[in-house]
């Protein structure tokens, strides 16, 4: 099993402690971001393109989109030439589409570590974990408020997940922490459980700035403003509102030079129309406006279109996913994007099922498909999602994961060597033989077949008496494992001192806050 | 539930006994074939499908495939200009294709309703259950041998389930009826159980024969004879083995003008080589020779190219499904079908797992969706296929025939009409409101967004307070809510007491054999 086997690290130069720190330190195996080798999905054929597209300028021009309490933005667009009336903004056709040219189609995330960097666009997939979920469930303990026990975990199982290449961000909601406070613990454990890229803070313009200089510490100052080291979730207020919080933090990215994902949330027949087509016109409208205002805040800052999509059940009113809908929108969204020129964030391990049972698993499934056959860059929530993102699940982690290889292989496509060819193989069978022993499979088996490291292939009588154990139970075994296992990557003491101070003197300086 | 509440039928003419027999019946509502509105998602690019095309050309011209203990179809290569060698067949470069080039792209197979014929070929996709396990699984009894019993409870799903167009053919194995005589009781309760269209025996000439008779009972002779009542499963024994029993019953079939596919087998590692193109090159040589030699023996008869696949587990031998290989295949296999003008049979729920679990949906998810995508035009085991094929599962058949509605959904593709364009409802609702209670929402939701039928979308408190059910315990109640609520459809009871009475007399004929 070498995602998870621990190897030893060749130690480098640096001083005595940095040495024995490399020393007493493991790596685990990432692979690298996805390449793909196939070609992008699409449903939208060239007339309903251009009618979308038109669509939603007529939106920006005739309805136009909301800057909430922030004078700033209302006077940014008043200068760009739009028509701003009390905090509504309208922007002329064609002003919007051409503020967002600015902004650049490939950018590189720097890790601490720069065999983990990841390249954001292009015809690349780069996979983060599950964001944002105030609870947690595994097997044992149910389902319960997430602590920051839970969050480093969580950041532990991801370091240690070969197909995830990214940490991610907000893995879970530490609770037990302060919300004021809960963003500089949270970076502390992206920063030093994991080498991996990871994503900042948004829930405050202040957060965003301790992000910023967070990764001061630990890239050193020079380096974050010439290099992009977080990708941060800018969500949109859907239908068309853009609010002063998420936008003062995308201020604090876009000014330093750090990357947003301008992201409508969108829960289709709540947040956007109920039709495909009028999503996908609110959601080009709304990242239209969002991605111009970046690139007003600072042209060339680095940003992604992104597009959260769920369907809604009109029944109960609850989120659905894994829906035909939300795949015919992410599809779509898809192609907005690549026309605009930008990397693209939509899709995950989506499921609104309350267990990691076969419905979150069909759900996911779907959503994963999907993200990588509709040209997705950047994928968050790739592994961990359960009951609508509510819950971040600890056997559903390692359980998406696993299926998480299926992507790398998938997007291989088909070569065409010699030696894929296997003519020579044909030949040695002949009509009736079988392969398993010939030249052509001895030389290529170990490499040929992505191989699941969780799923059960075992005989029927195996299996049975092992206890004829179900996904979940498997999964639970693996993430006892992996978190016995887990060391720490090395990281230069000195620099986890100075987080470490910066994070208590952050602390000291402000009161708890729980709301 | 409208895919399961049944629904009084109008009486139409007929005798008295037959107008009974309809006044008592009920119909379920059935989807119809889907018609794609979405482009197919191909992976192999032009030079890659002229190196397989030609490459299979060239096994056949050097290696060639062995028709065994089939001296007739030797005799129909030779006088074709193939070179035969004892059983071995070598066919010049393009003379298979060329054979195959009679056969029709699209052809409709009859059900006795005739709302629900299917048209197979073209951009549709036809949806027939799981084929072949000797054992069942359900949660109460777990899993055993099938029995006549167990398939007649499968017939009923299949009929009761909406996204479902097939009744299909050996949804089980009734290991409880003599071998030689279970083909008369499968047939018998396709025709009587269900009215969607069915395949017929394979696992004998003889019994291909009796299938075309009941058919003759059923439809009128005549009408058999002008029209396509079957579509059964041929076969390959790769590597490019033709053997007599399954040749033989393709001859009853073609002979009568009922449709075959014909389908290589193949284990990627066992029976085909362990690349992709090594395997495509294959599985096109093997579908050029089987169905030139349909047309040999009958010149326009439907036939479908199909491809069976999974991969090996090399660590274990076990076959495994829903990885990527297979789906590059599969979506290859597509391609090389339509550039031969033909209907594609491939996919399905296809799983290793031994239970209904999380791994079972994420390899059936992974199938369906490659299913759809990839142009798949007859899909078999599209519900209910468990372990490898080992297993008709009863909650997992109702789980995945609940999916098969979201490929029915995605395979709309995305409208533009002004309704769809939605430009109102964005108008009406402007920015920071919400969609639910807007004119178009009003006017669209109800068909807006497919529905499960199955999956939970409850809240949270509900569904912990309801026994916090997973997926199986979900489908194991609608299991059993089905088969309470069965009724058969309408049939006219001379032609139920003709069937019943070639079946005794069949029976009668034959000394029971078990294997």
């Amino acid at each position: 099993m070498s995602d998870t086997a621990p190897t030893q690290r060749r130690a480098r130069g640096g001083g005595g402690a940095a040495r024995r720190a490399e020393r007493s330190a493991v790596s685990f195996e990432t692979a690298r971001f996805i390449e793909r080798n196939i070609p992008n999905f699409e449903v939208l054929n060239d007339e309903a393109l251009e009618i979308i597209e038109y669509n939603a300028e007529t939106v920006l021009q005739e309805v136009g989109v909301k800057f909430v309490n922030n004078p700033g933005a209302l006077e940014l667009w008043r200068a760009a030439g739009a028509d701003v009336d009390d905090e509504r903004v309208r922007i002329p056709r064609g002003l919007a589409r051409q503020l967002c040219s600015t902004a650049p189609s490939v950018y590189t995330q720097h890790a601490r570590n720069p065999e983990r960097n990841v390249v954001v666009g292009g015809r690349n997939l780069v996979l983060a974990p599950v964001y944002g979920p105030p609870f947690v469930r595994d097997v044992d303990g149910g389902r319960r408020y997430a602590t920051m026990a839970d969050f480093n975990n969580f950041v532990k199982l991801g370091y240690m997940s070969k197909w995830l290449h990214h940490s991610g961000g907000t893995v879970c909601e530490p609770t037990d922490i302060p919300v004021n406070k809960r963003h500089l613990d949270m970076l502390f454990a992206h920063m030093t459980l994991s080498d991996k890229p990871f994503m900042g803070s948004v829930t405050e313009p202040s957060r965003a700035q301790d992000s910023v200089d967070m990764c001061g510490i630990l890239f050193g100052e020079d380096f974050v403003q010439q290099n992009t080291v977080m990708t941060s979730l800018i969500n949109v207020n859907s239908p068309m509102t853009f609010d002063d919080v998420m936008m003062g933090a995308m201020e604090v990215y876009a000014k330093n030079n750090q990357a947003c994902i301008l992201s409508p949330f969108i829960v289709g027949g709540a947040m956007a129309p109920v039709s495909v087509a009028g999503t996908l016109t609110q959601v080009l409208a709304e990242v239209l406006a969002g991605i111009a205002y970046n690139q007003l805040v600072r042209k060339g800052a680095p940003v992604i279109f992104g597009a959260f999509v769920a369907s809604i059940d009109m029944n109960s009113g609850a989120p659905t996913f894994g829906t035909p809908e939300a795949s015919l929108i992410t599809y779509g969204a898809g192609q907005l994007a690549r026309r605009m020129g930008l990397p693209y964030r939509s899709a995950g391990a989506f499921c609104g099922s309350k267990l990691p049972d076969a419905q979150a698993a069909y759900e996911s499934a779907n959503s994963l498909n999907m993200g990588l056959l509709g040209g997705v860059n950047f994928m968050l929530h790739a592994c961990g999602w359960l009951e609508g993102g509510l819950v971040s699940s600890y056997e559903k982690f390692v359980m998406d994961a696993d299926q998480l290889g299926i992507l790398h292989g998938l997007a291989k496509g088909v070569g065409v060597t010699e030696n894929d060819q296997a003519m020579d193989a044909i030949a040695e069978v002949g009509p009736g033989g079988h392969y398993l022993g010939c030249a052509h499979t001895q030389a290529n088996f170990k490499n040929a077949f992505w191989r699941t490291n969780l799923l059960d292939y075992k005989p029927f009588e195996t299996w049975d008496e092992e206890g004829a154990r179900d996904t979940q139970a498997l999964a639970a075994i693996k993430v006892r494992q992996m978190l016995d296992t887990y060391q720490k990557p090395a990281i230069d003491p000195a620099v986890e001192e100075a987080l470490s101070a910066f994070v208590a003197d952050r602390k000291a300086s402000m009161p708890d806050a729980f709301i």
